[in-house]
């Protein structure tokens, strides 16, 4: 059984490998893979949008737990989310939801019986006490409905939606990887709606910075230091520079407003 | 079998991935599990305080290799440590034995049988031609005594231990993790046995600066960049800031003086 | 079966773990080993030199992925490279070649068979939608010739072999590790051929620094902050500062050349 961990724990700790050992423990054959532990701290949204393009690639009945947690050891609830093809493990602050709902959302759990947690669960580290260890019994075969009640009045995520009007379509920034790319909240779909995805170049405004860019299959197909559109491997906007960095180019920030004009 | 690897090689190079394919050709159903490779340069103490603070989480029989080896090739000697519940590989020089002693530490082998080294061992490398071997051939079975002679002059590790008078209890900061929580050396039985633990709040000075800070159940219960204090998840008093960091803003470093008044 | 991979994505976004989440859907048993995710962003040579290092240390048999590819989506072609002990997949650009070679070299296949990656193939994602499923399905037993058809005129890469005259040995420095050692291009057997190995100190020029350097056995032999060279643990020249960082000592970069005088 396959369990993946994601959290804004870093790399420096023991965090993570306490969650991992707290597993193992557990769970001899789990399989366990990390998404990623950089998500910027306390930032559920990065966490969110990184959750959701990692798990769809994940085979189905994988265990995702994701742990970005400002309100740990606080009233919030630790749930499962149950979804078409896989399991979510972690706090009930809208982590989780995008990447469920995106497959298929079934049911939410508020976890609750203690018999599948540490033994002694600190107050500031339920990564390890307590979602660790739900995963665990999770993978060995322990029905959720086991682990609580369902509820429905679980914390949805708020994504900002693009706008559109017959001048623009107004997104934002929503991840920076690590190569620089910036990738907006404008889909393909968005795009086509908009007939802006059969134009060959695109004005784009990012921040106060304007201009027009071409759409571009890929990184390599202009020159070094040339800035380029590009339907990334998620399906988004992204906005890219061949051989470079986009974020400094444009000295660009997670956030700022992208504006595509259509007029 | 499960193999945990710690050092401060960084995950830049190669280095890392050598034990692992040493171990995988030697014992390949060993579970490698990485606890962290990100310990400061030929920081002992920190690679100890972590390996201390993993090592329990994980099952009995875990073998646990560690590398902070400033004086790799050098007539330090490679040890085996067996301890009630898992056996440690790594230098002898202090960054094995408090978590041995934690769990119980039963003997020491100096190991010396270079049967089970790699072929050729390099004078620079140690964790991939020494270390690595080692911990596959004990995962394959082979009894510690096989490796070498039971030593007892094996270097311990010097940690600073709190002083305690009437006025104050004085220790250190133990470890920074990556939120920029402050981590000292009181524990928790400390202040029990001081009676700091039954108080509201604390007076804490942080080399020059001091403070009056709330003890609290975890970062969340107090607002947005608040610092307070708490029993962290290892049971060391730990100062933190919510949804910030505590290093910034007490502008704190490694071995810093902690004084917590008691008066 | 035990699949590497390495790459230029970093640890911070979900790129390296789609991959891993691809391999297991096709081959749930395959044992996923990082070799390093932090090559430096599209430099090929630092990640040849990688690859290099680690697969020797890896199994028979093994499958190294490896994704260091600023032509992704162009035509520059994947490619499967079969060497004696061990099988490469990843873009024909010289990444593959250099370990390949070391080990011997026995053919090139142009992939070209669609059957074998992800359904729809992105054009600025190669590593999960061409290299991993391929991977994935080597490691299920499906034959290289499957994929496509042999090809000769494949890229090989071009590393700077080291100039030798009376006077000196004139190289680079190929790498500089986490350490801040700095790792020439200069091999042992070049040492050995010049008899420079047998002096006990050699002057050496970095850049326009020149310093007169011992030979030690190990970063330990010498007294803090002292520079020293030695053979590294892959053969190579390598200039190091004990308990620092020769990176900063020499001020030094990638590529810097070398100068080893032998009058």
């Amino acid at each position: 059984m396959i369990i993946t961990l994601l959290s804004d724990f870093g790399l420096q700790d023991s965090y993570v490998t306490e969650m991992k050992g707290t597993i193992l423990t557990i769970c001899s054959d789990a399989t366990i893979i990390d998404i990623t532990h950089n998500v910027k701290k306390f930032n559920i949204k990065m966490g969110a949008f990184i959750l959701a393009s990692a798990a769809p690639h994940f085979p189905e009945g994988t265990i995702h737990v994701a742990v970005v947690d400002p309100g740990v050891g606080t009233k919030r609830r630790p749930i499962i989310v149950e979804a078409k093809n896989r399991i979510y493990v972690g706090p009930d602050n809208g982590l989780l939801i995008l990447s469920a709902k995106n497959e298929g959302l079934k049911r939410v759990i508020h976890v609750t019986n203690k018999q599948f947690f540490h033994e002694k669960v600190s107050k500031t580290f339920h990564g390890r006490d307590v979602f660790a260890p739900v995963a665990a019994y999770l993978a060995k075969g322990v029905k959720s409905s086991k682990f609580g009640q369902e509820i429905i009045d679980f914390i949805k995520p708020t994504f900002v939606e693009p706008t559109i009007n017959r001048e623009k379509i107004r997104g934002e920034i929503l991840h920076i990887d690590d190569f620089g790319n910036l990738i907006t909240n404008i889909s393909q779909t968005i795009l086509d709606k908009t007939k802006a995805l059969k134009r060959k170049q695109l004005q784009i405004s990012i921040a106060k910075k304007s201009k027009i860019l071409r759409f571009s299959g890929t990184y390599g197909d202009v020159s070094e230091g040339t800035a380029l559109i590009l339907i990334g491997s998620h399906g988004f906007l992204e906005i890219a520079v061949s051989l470079g960095s986009a974020k400094k180019v444009f000295n660009a920030k997670l956030g700022d407003a992208v504006n595509v004009h259509l007029s």
